[in-house]
């Protein structure tokens, strides 16, 4: 299924040990696709298993490029992240110039498969998530300024994905509907905290698709995965008060 | 004309005084447009009446948008500068963030006119130039490094421009060869230095579009803006030994 249509995804972190029993078990949860990516350890021998055992669910992988280790080739999807509330330009298109002029080292011979390529700009939220630290994250002090950076994201970067990124904790349902009101063609992902179907439809009412990670990684996660994609497909994006643009323009 | 189709632009700095004379002969220069920009200093008195001595010329009028002070309604385009090799993510997004966040009172009641909107990527060649002070420019070292930043322009960003800048010097034409060489579908302007016919004709021969800006300060400024058109209208782009791309995509 095409990114543009996913209303639930999975994100594996390949840094994360996981059963791979568990891995196999998400092709009967009901997500719409996987995603690899992590913030912090990415190795790309661990992100190469992981894919071998994603592409075996039979479901849409996309791979977050978040480091040159994550640059392997075989996903459906590769999602370039750019942190919007970043104090470091590294983490909004530094890291980017280094790789395009290193891929003759990172990939030798392969070239980018740019109809592949997905931009994504997050908008980090929770200050006290791996990713705030490691990328440097100014978070937002209100909705106001989640929407701005909305505005940002859509108008003049043209990111195909705008991801309001609360790792780990479940974020403020006002801030991610600022983001709704502001949408205009690109489509609104949410991730961070979700780990019930009450949670699930909250955001999912708000945004296009939500992400759901930890959940997986704790006793009974597969059933915690089906209960997210049940409570997402309860609503509909726009139900949770602010309209939401359809989003999932055409490149 | 379009701004697609622009070979010779002249920059006209709202912060430097101008004889009013010298602005209405612009109109027999040939040039295709007028930009009306800065570095420093631009307040938006002098941006409006420098809008209507422009408007009067009959040309294309195009402001940049590098501060709050140049939100001026009349002009036919807006350019947005995003600088890509700034050490502070404020040239690339923040202000611009904080614009969106304060429109109702930059330009109370205005909606923002989209489709004049044109985002343009900068490349800040010159460390010794005013643009890379403001800005906290780290001038790329080599032509690799220029293709990177082109490419990050041209397929992260998806900027309508990329502008090799070099304000206050000549460049290095290897460089902006590098960037025609990475071109996609946006339209690479060169900036700086351009003061002879032989000067507008090398760049030309490399960008679709040359700027000339300091040369109409000096004496004789009209003059030397004519020799500049008639360098640029002998060559065509690609013709400098890279090929590059036709340019101009539409939205």
């Amino acid at each position: 299924m095409d990114w543009r249509r996913w209303r639930h995804a999975v994100k594996l972190d390949p840094a994360r040990p996981l059963d791979p029993e568990v891995v196999r078990g998400l092709a009967t949860t009901g997500t719409d696709a996987l995603i690899l990516g992590g913030s912090d350890g990415i190795r790309r021998e661990a992100v190469f298993h992981l894919l071998g055992a994603a592409r075996a669910t039979g479901l849409p992988v996309a791979i977050e490029v978040s480091s040159e280790e994550a640059v392997v080739p075989g996903a459906d999807w590769y999602l370039i992240p750019m942190v919007l509330n970043t104090r470091d330009p590294r983490w909004l298109v530094g890291a980017h110039r280094e790789a395009f002029q290193n891929l003759h080292r990172i990939a030798p011979g392969i070239p980018v498969p740019w109809d592949r390529v997905v931009t994504v700009a997050y908008v980090v939220c929770n200050p006290d998530a791996t990713v705030a630290r490691v990328a440097a994250a100014v978070p937002p002090a209100g909705p106001d300024e989640v929407a701005a950076w909305t505005t940002v994201a859509e108008r003049l970067l043209r990111a195909d994905i705008v991801y309001i990124e609360y790792s780990g904790r479940f974020g403020d349902p006002a801030w991610v509907g600022a983001a709704a009101g502001a949408m205009r063609g690109a489509r609104l992902f949410y991730g961070g905290g979700i780990g019930t179907a009450e949670q699930a439809a909250v955001m999912a009412a708000r945004a296009h698709t939500v992400v759901v990670g930890n959940a997986l990684y704790r006793p009974g996660g597969l059933e915690c995965i089906r209960a997210t994609v049940e409570g997402a497909r309860r609503v509909r994006p726009g139900e949770g008060g602010e309209p939401i643009a359809a989003g999932g323009r055409l490149p």
